[in-house]
């Protein structure tokens, strides 16, 4: 087969690839990230590369992505352009996924949420309050994997029993286990490890129920070297953090893209790619490698040995949670929706090829079902949901957008599919939360004010971005309230695009690349369709429980998206309940940190197998209701307005 | 380095080896086995082959164990004598361990046991007794791993648990344990194994304390596909026991030679060969061939697959036990006499390289100090005398001798080193009973009427021809009491040897290679020896617990020896207790028993672990009393003969 080079601009990355390839898998191979919601399905139109030598090809299919001057330039898809000849290739900024702004981001949203205020506090010595409530389950700080020195008697005559009876006699006076397991391999060196060292050593040890399993056993005295990682796995991003075991401090953290970006944005074509024409091994690999890599790095920055990192725990959805442990998810997709795991067992981290110390531990959270992951019983145990007495509502915004209600006798629980418009997708100017993105507008008489990350010149609109901008615009009657632009009115930004009305929200000369920055009717119904679906989960929840919006006392926001949300403005068109603002609270990446939680206490564990088991999943495909409440969510606010949002004042 | 050509007779065995390889290496590497008492030490004098072509060599201090026409002949030392060029080598009977032989006599002796007269008997269903006492925890059949067959209902859109909640949901309706684990490999596969076949899965599990812990799950109903293997892991050979785990049935049962016997003949010389200039390596991988051939062989046979061998069981004394776990046994030879480990880990078995179901589980045996090991508390659950109100006694006798008395209340257990004497080694023809060994002597007036092994020309005496001759020797008062040879005694049989006083067996012309087979002074000093540490060792424990002789109802004779002993002669030469015969019963290789006893009964591992832990040892080399004891039994039949031996009547 015929091998052709590609040449990747503005990154000067030369590659050579096969024959047939496509541009989007090459892109992978030079390890460049360029957006691909659709997985290379050719559907969603985010992977546009220009083609500056050599001949560009479109299909016909995918000519509306395209503008006539874009087709001019040869700008092509990605992921339908095959090399068929030496290329050189041109990627423009907003088909690129900015690794180190989402990076930088996760590490300024976590030094922030736990470092400067950590949630809960550390001490010495080890056994110390988790969470400050003595009759909480949660209130014993126990690693899941712990050290201990013990400083044995030597043998005689009149003391010979077995390496391990001794070993097992001092750990009895410092532990409470009702019994105790060896590992094979911590007895393999055993004999020469207590006699070189003379009989000093560091056992390393992992709770199951009332069992120590001892994995490890060192020679001398080691117990302040024992460090663990938690990971959120998201989708898109793999955030990990470093902790000392010892004293519960966080080390540091450090994220990256999830390399399974390359294979599809979401978790569906994720799926797709897994139980399609791809494998499970090869997107497997591909978290593991982030993980590793993360591992690396935080422990390079920190002077700590991989070796003595002896547990890692992971949160991530049920699906990221699946292909983590090498798992097929293909039956999450398909109804009846049945995952094949909800309580993962404990690994050792390489079975899996998790690079920690090699007696070490992985964790992965429980799910509770097929959209409700572990990352939200994560956050259900970062927000303590479960242990009060007042009712709380956990909501996480994204393309499922998960939302739990109860307190410390029920809870409930479900996942709304809510799309890709607050994200980025489903939108013309849609984009992640990246350098350019417009996060903040606010329209005054005729005129936009609105705030980029970065503050540079506008590329796009994202998320808050949009919550934003449906609400100036219904305020303003600019929407009616159906969401439809109103047909009364006369304002030079409302155009008449290529296809339908579209709404300026900036101008050519305000923009980097000189182009007219919109929102299109077609937007604002999606977007009224992602709000409606996370609005109706919630609504469909409350009335599942019987009780009204205001017996909420707490409404926890979580995901990146939620730190940059005005809640007013949210309320405003109908995505969050009308409450008072006081009692929502942004809790940020939950996910991660119920993962650290759990690494900082088998009790914490033990409670997260028990809300994985406890909570009640309602399937809203197969909830009534639901369908009716979203049908009266897809206004601005909401069809009920007078009973469900009284506060709304447009 | 020079490669020179070895020819071995009478086998015509050609092999090459490098220069400087001892001639016992190069048996080894021909796929022969000849004796090696001390491990190629040069002191046991049991390696003689004759050198047919080429130059003969004998150490000077090899020379003792020659006779002058041996040394004319061009015998050698196979251990000591090194290859320098081209040789042909005859293997003379003597020197040779007869694989084939021992093989076929431990399996008439099993089948004699255990196929014609098993000692408990199964019938399905599943839940039987296993010994016939509703009040033994013993009572319970259920093997170590186990298999269910689970027809689940498909998923629905009103019944979408995950996968393995399925699992779980069935299982909880057929077993009773309090959770249940799944092995990450059980986990691997079963989105597939449900899905191929229609939901119905054959799940294997092990139990672990109250947890059911998954190993397997098949496609299909694969109930009665699952069989386990028992093994005897002796210093000598191994023993291989298959089982059918749905019935309990034995299968089949081979033996081989431990093919650590190149190594040396003895634990001790294994112990300096791991701990000295081998490695433990080289044992383990040894004795682990030994047991894949076995089962190689068994399956074949018995048109069993090694992946339906979801179990195994061994049974060793602690040295075997450890070198087959891997794990360093040289802290077993020195003071304090500390084995590494009691209670070993249940394994995968593939851990150590052993080839059955690739989630097939390895349990050894716990032992219960240095010298008494797994295999002698197989022996106290085979006797059942861990759970019976009368006092009774287990005695191995072998190199080490094994002692175990008590009740169902308390156990005592200690090991006296006998030495060889009885096995073949320490005296001058003396040989294991293979054959052409005297194993039973009478003396008639003049008269000696002898049987061999196999009713050939004897080649040397085995152990229990010793017991019978020392008898006779003494009762015909050719011996004193104090085991000499009576002086005043004028017999043509008596004769002066090259140092000392012999007393003839066999005259050449009876003899296979026309040599006279006599016994010397030096052989009876050395099995008195041997039988006064045993019988010390009977008589410590008993007084140690307060008990006189007459309270043992029950004295078990164990061991391959066993079978062949008479008795009535065994007390008269005060090796065993002068108690009434019926109260002997030769178990055979209980070792084996006990080791299918925990294959088909978890139960039963539980009292292996319990009486390992319970039992108390006495370390005979620090317990005062046995010295004494020992000087006293150094007689025909014992110093005390009047309170000990009543009944012996010469």
């Amino acid at each position: 087969m015929n091998q052709y080079k590609v040449f990747f601009l503005p990154d000067q990355k030369k590659i050579e690839v096969e024959e047939g390839l496509s541009l989007l898998e090459a892109t992978e191979k030079a390890g460049l990230f360029i957006q691909s919601l659709c997985g290379g399905e050719g559907v969603c139109g985010k992977c546009k590369v220009q083609i500056v030598t050599g001949k560009a090809k479109i299909d016909k299919t995918a000519l509306p992505f395209f503008t006539r001057e874009e087709i001019e330039k040869g700008y092509v898809l990605a992921c339908q352009m095959l090399v068929r000849e030496d290329l050189k290739v041109f990627i423009p900024p907003e088909s690129r996924i900015e690794e180190e702004q989402i990076l930088k981001e996760s590490f300024e949203m976590t030094k922030k949420e736990w470092m400067e205020s950590p949630p809960f506090q550390y001490s010495e010595p080890d056994w110390i309050s988790l969470h400050k409530r003595p009759s909480d389950p949660a209130s014993l700080f126990e690693p899941l994997t712990f050290k201990v020195f013990l400083n044995l008697p030597t043998p005689t005559p009149d003391d010979n029993i077995p390496d391990t009876a001794r070993i097992l006699r001092e750990l009895r006076k410092k532990l409470k286990f009702a019994d105790y397991e060896f590992s094979y391999s911590s007895l393999k060196e055993l004999f020469l490890n207590l006699r070189r060292s003379d009989w000093k050593v560091t056992v390393t040890l992992t709770r199951q129920n009332d069992v120590g399993k001892i994995i490890q056993i060192e020679e001398g005295q080691r117990v302040n070297q024992n460090y663990g990682v938690a990971v959120d796995v998201g989708t898109t991003t793999v955030v990990a953090q470093l902790v000392d075991l010892k004293t519960g401090r966080v080390m540091g953290v450090e994220g990256s893209l999830n390399l399974q970006s390359h294979y599809g944005e979401d978790v569906l074509s994720r799926i797709a790619y897994v139980c399609g024409k791809g494998s499970l091994e090869v997107l497997q690999k591909a978290v593991v490698e982030n993980i590793n890599n993360l591992i690396k790095s935080l422990t390079k920055t920190k002077g700590v040995k991989i070796d003595e990192i002896t547990s890692i725990v992971a949160a991530g959805n049920t699906t990221m949670s699946h292909i983590l442990m090498g798992l097929m998810p293909c039956s999450i997709r398909d109804d009846p929706y049945v995952p094949t795991v909800d309580l993962y067992p404990k690994i050792m981290a390489k079975e899996i090829g998790i690079q920690i110390n090699s007696n070490g531990i992985l964790q992965v959270l429980p799910s509770i079902s097929s959209y409700v992951g572990g990352d939200t019983v994560a956050g259900v145990l970062a927000c303590n949901m479960a242990d009060r007495p007042e009712v709380s509502c956990l909501i996480d915004i994204g393309t499922n957008g998960e939302v739990v209600i109860g307190n410390n006798e029920w809870m409930l629980s479900c996942s709304a599919s809510a799309g890709p418009a607050f994200e980025g997708g489903d939108t013309k100017w849609g984009m992640r939360a990246t350098k350019g993105a417009i996060q903040k507008i606010n329209i005054e008489k005729d005129e936009i004010i609105y705030e980029t990350v970065g503050g540079v010149k506008p590329r796009g609109i994202c998320g808050s971005g949009f919550i934003d901008l449906l609400y100036s615009l219904a305020k303003h009657r600019v929407l009616e309230i159906d969401g439809k632009f109103s047909k009364s009115l006369r304002d030079r930004r409302l155009i008449k695009g290529d296809h339908e009305m579209e709404y300026i929200i900036a101008f050519p000369e305000e923009t980097e690349k000189g182009e007219t920055i919109t929102i299109t009717q077609s937007d604002i119904d999606n977007l009224l369709r992602s709000k409606a679906a996370i609005f109706a989960a919630i609504k469909s929840l409350m009335d599942y429980s019987g009780l009204s919006f205001n017996r909420l006392e707490k409404i926890y926001v979580a995901g990146g998206f939620g730190n940059y949300l005005d809640v007013e403005k949210a309320i405003g068109i109908g995505l969050l309940p009308d409450l008072p603002i006081e009692r929502f609270e942004f809790v940020g990446n939950s996910s991660l940190m119920g993962a650290r939680m759990v690494l900082l206490s088998y009790h914490v564990l033990e409670k997260a197998m028990s809300i994985s088991q406890s909570i009640t999943n309602i399937e809203l495909s197969k909830f009534a209701p639901f369908g009716d409440e979203y049908m009266a969510s897809l206004y601005l606010p909401h069809i009920d307005r007078e009973r469900l949002f009284p506060s709304v004042k447009f």
